[in-house]
């Protein structure tokens, strides 16, 4: 098999090096840090050359039979040694890949990946799921491990199967990537409609392992919201469950895949609802005076039941950040879309709310904030190479809560991070913006920005990550709204978890992977 | 404790004595049955009296310590024999109750529901949760067996503790049933907007154990989705998961507990969305020419993102049974509800989309088919003990299928229904109505009506749901799209879900609840 199954990806930076950020981009970005932190090193950074990273010997022989899609050389594992979250690539950068796999299996059928589970089993190797490799929560990482590792690539698997345009439905095999399975769909003039800030590398089957959230603030926004079946091959065989849509049939075996990250088996493919591409679109900014202003008026309209698909409220400083305000006023982004009824009316609608609430539309613009913001949304993640590179600490964390505690819980948070960050950078900027919204609560995703100490920036970004982390989890939120667990949320996520139904997600676990080779220290502890 | 912890209710009869249908209203049905079945035999036996049926010696002492709130007298322990399905209540009339519980426990707290499992535990007795006890599958019943049983009877437990006017949330103890807890919620001006059909007697914790479905055909309309949060005492102890509006973090917990039938322990209290009473509303019907014509109107509608509260397809004959058509035409009833938004212009819409299939709007009537439909849909249970005590073998069921399948399914079904009807009674009537429309799929509800004979009514049953559960399940519907699994769906839903999903349950379950004490032989097998 090639050794760069990933395509032209780079090893640490976040995706396609064509698209990184040009020279005159960073100079750009170096200037406007230069403003806010007279003090920072913003000297350069790119990394040592990644060809030449030694990696370690491979501790298991690949099975000729499995040869044809199996590797073992040092670029594809390492390829798969990180995934995409901040001391990820930095560490990347100066040649630490932790632990990568021993090797790197691509199957192309269920069958393949059936015999890749085997292989592991008998060779006493753990194994991990791995489709676009964008987890930034440690989730496709072999921890430190005495035990070899064989990472399961899923890209091969990337096609579109089936398409029921009755149903409104298709079968799409885990592998594909956004771009790749909206390209097919679109043929048909469908769309999953399901855009993560990953979307241009994660994969369907990773989605549905780590319950991605799209970027539509209100309706199925959720992936689980979108799947018909899964199927996936665990270490003691097929688990399918049947198209349906809606059961009351027992516990809903797809919800127990949905968020397993891997530690039940491997998703191979799923059915998934979509829907012809909209017609109708409608969208204004609204500008309010404070975040909390801005806050009520999305409480407003998440309990209105006009569910807009796009209500995202950038505090003052995001909203400047991402060029759709001038820092002094919070900026609600507003967007109605449908493929069959006009939406303007739901838009006035929503104006009088927001009005109500003390929020004043901004002009239509011929591109206007919502296009500023779209293009920025899926750009952020090469800017934060960026940011790396210029000697940046750089994290974005996001929850969910209930709206009678998201006051207090934004003001918690902020005041932890901004205080870790004072602390261990001397200086930062911690912002905040509502990227969903629920009839009984939302989601704030905060990035935080400080100038690092160079060497010292992952240990920097972990003592931030862990004042976020207790500040969000003491005031009540989800250690992650769509995120994922993996290993870096682990100790939050077992506070926050019933421990019964940690007992009974492990038993689950041991039933269809009775050695605990699937994604090892994830979700469940390591079986003895 | 008081002999009759469910009010004045019947073992015999769906519910209130009061309700029950008078007399002038069993000789309108047996004269409506006269004309359609000449040969019946339509006399009245209104079966024996209950309170002369002789009830086995309870097979354990009750302790001291739980005596406040556990009785075990025939009277209460009768009203827990049995459930509310077709069989339950003609054998019942026959005074044939099963195995009745040895005790009831109606405790008041967790605390006590706790003492109530370690006794069960140390006695190695069974522990069978029950609600309202209306569960039409078999669900609540002791099944043969020489373990004793208790059954939990939570409607003691019936408050809403908590309300969260903000986040439009509240919390709720699981024994509250349908008005308790609207009364409740009412003062404040909210509704869980949840209306199931035993609406008057199922409670919280049973819609959440059985993922009961409500009445509205779009939306939110399974408890599953407005739940927030649970908490369940299980024979390890309690579980009790985070108030969240949406989490990434692992597998859900809730969504194990949803459909867990009392397998896995007690649910005791749940966090749900409410919301204000709807001050927009806007309804009509629509004629069809023919079912499969109403039901492309139906699809173009889940489709069309209008997401009407009300959008029921009767076919003809049920149109004609339920007073909201002639017998000719199907007739779909559409109904909008908002609390914030007109809704006019979505009928509107709606009316337009159902035009384009066929369709003819009927005159707008002050009390037209909506409120026809309302009234038969509350009353259908209540009149259904007329049918029983006329002799009729009646049945319902339903299932939800994709809309590729949908045709071919209800063909398949009214077919062989109508086959197993004209062998086992001669002849009979099977309707089917839409009550569920997704964009991917719909739930058919069929009904049968056919002259059974005397003491042979539960056979003819039983052979009558064995042919139509074989024809869903062949034609891929699920066994269930709300009505639970119980004991009397077993065997399709075992055939249903995947097989190691089904390994993952059952060791799910044996983690909380090690000895299989909990409602034994429903979802998954009995630990040896």
């Amino acid at each position: 098999m090639t050794d760069a199954p990933l395509g032209n990806r780079h090893p640490s930076l976040w995706g396609d090096p064509e698209q990184t950020p040009t020279a005159a981009e960073v100079r750009d970005v170096r200037e406007l840090l230069a403003g806010r932190f007279a003090d920072a090193d913003l000297g350069w950074y790119s990394g040592i050359d990644w060809r030449r990273v030694k990696v370690p010997t491979p501790r298991l022989p690949i099975p000729d039979a499995l040869a044809a899609f199996t590797t073992d050389t040092g670029p594809a594992r390492l390829l798969h040694a990180v995934g995409r979250s901040f001391t990820d690539l930095v560490r990347a950068r100066r040649g630490d890949y932790g632990t990568p796999p021993d090797a790197v299996a691509m199957p192309r059928t269920a069958a393949e990946v059936a015999a890749v589970l085997d292989w592991c089993a008998d060779a006493g190797a753990a194994c991990i799921p791995f489709g676009g490799g964008t987890s930034v929560v440690g989730g496709i990482a072999p921890g430190e491990t005495d035990q070899p590792v064989v990472t399961l690539q899923t890209r091969a698997m990337d096609r579109v199967l089936d398409i029921d345009a009755v149903s409104q439905a298709a079968c799409i095999q885990a592998g594909a990537s956004g771009p790749v399975l909206e390209e097919q769909l679109g043929r048909e003039g469908l769309s999953l409609r399901f855009y993560p800030q990953s979307f241009e590398f994660s994969t369907l089957g990773g989605w549905i392992a780590t319950r991605a959230g799209g970027h539509f603030a209100t309706g199925p926004t959720h992936i689980d919201d979108l799947v018909e079946s899964i199927d996936a091959i665990t270490p003691r065989g097929l688990w399918s469950s049947a198209r349906l849509p809606a059961s009351g049939a027992g516990p809903s075996p797809d919800r127990m895949l949905l968020g397993s990250e891997g530690t039940l088996g491997v998703i191979t493919q799923a059915w998934v609802r979509v829907q012809p591409r909209p017609n109708h679109r409608a969208g204004r900014a609204v500008q309010f005076g404070s975040f909390a202003a801005g806050a009520d008026a999305v409480r407003a309209l998440a309990q209105s039941g006009l569910q807009p698909a796009g209500c995202r409220l950038l505090d003052p400083t995001e909203a400047a950040l991402n060029s759709a305000g001038d820092g002094t006023a919070a900026v609600l982004v507003l967007g109605f879309e449908s493929t069959w009824r006009p939406v303007d009316h739901d838009l006035d609608l929503a104006l009088e709310l927001c009005g109500d609430a003390g929020g004043v539309a901004l002009p239509e613009r011929p591109r206007g904030p919502s296009e500023q913001w779209r293009s920025s949304f899926l750009r952020a993640p090469y800017l934060r190479d960026a940011l790396i590179g210029l000697g940046m600490v750089v994290e974005t964390f996001e929850t969910a809560t209930t709206w009678d505690r998201f006051g207090e819980l934004h003001a918690a948070v902020i005041d932890a991070t901004q205080e870790a960050v004072a602390r261990v950078c001397g200086d930062g900027i911690v912002t905040c913006r509502l990227t969903h919204a629920y009839p009984d609560g939302a989601a704030p995703y905060f990035t935080v920005i400080a100038p690092g100490s160079r060497r010292a920036e992952a240990q920097q970004w972990l003592e931030i990550k862990l004042a976020a982390s207790e500040a969000l989890a003491g005031a009540g939120g989800t250690i992650t709204h769509h995120h994922a667990v993996g290993r870096d949320h682990r100790p939050w996520y077992d506070r926050q978890r019933p421990d019964l139904f940690a007992a009974a997600l492990t038993a689950a676990k041991a039933a269809v992977d009775p050695t605990g080779m699937m994604n090892p220290g994830v979700l469940v502890d390591q079986s003895a």
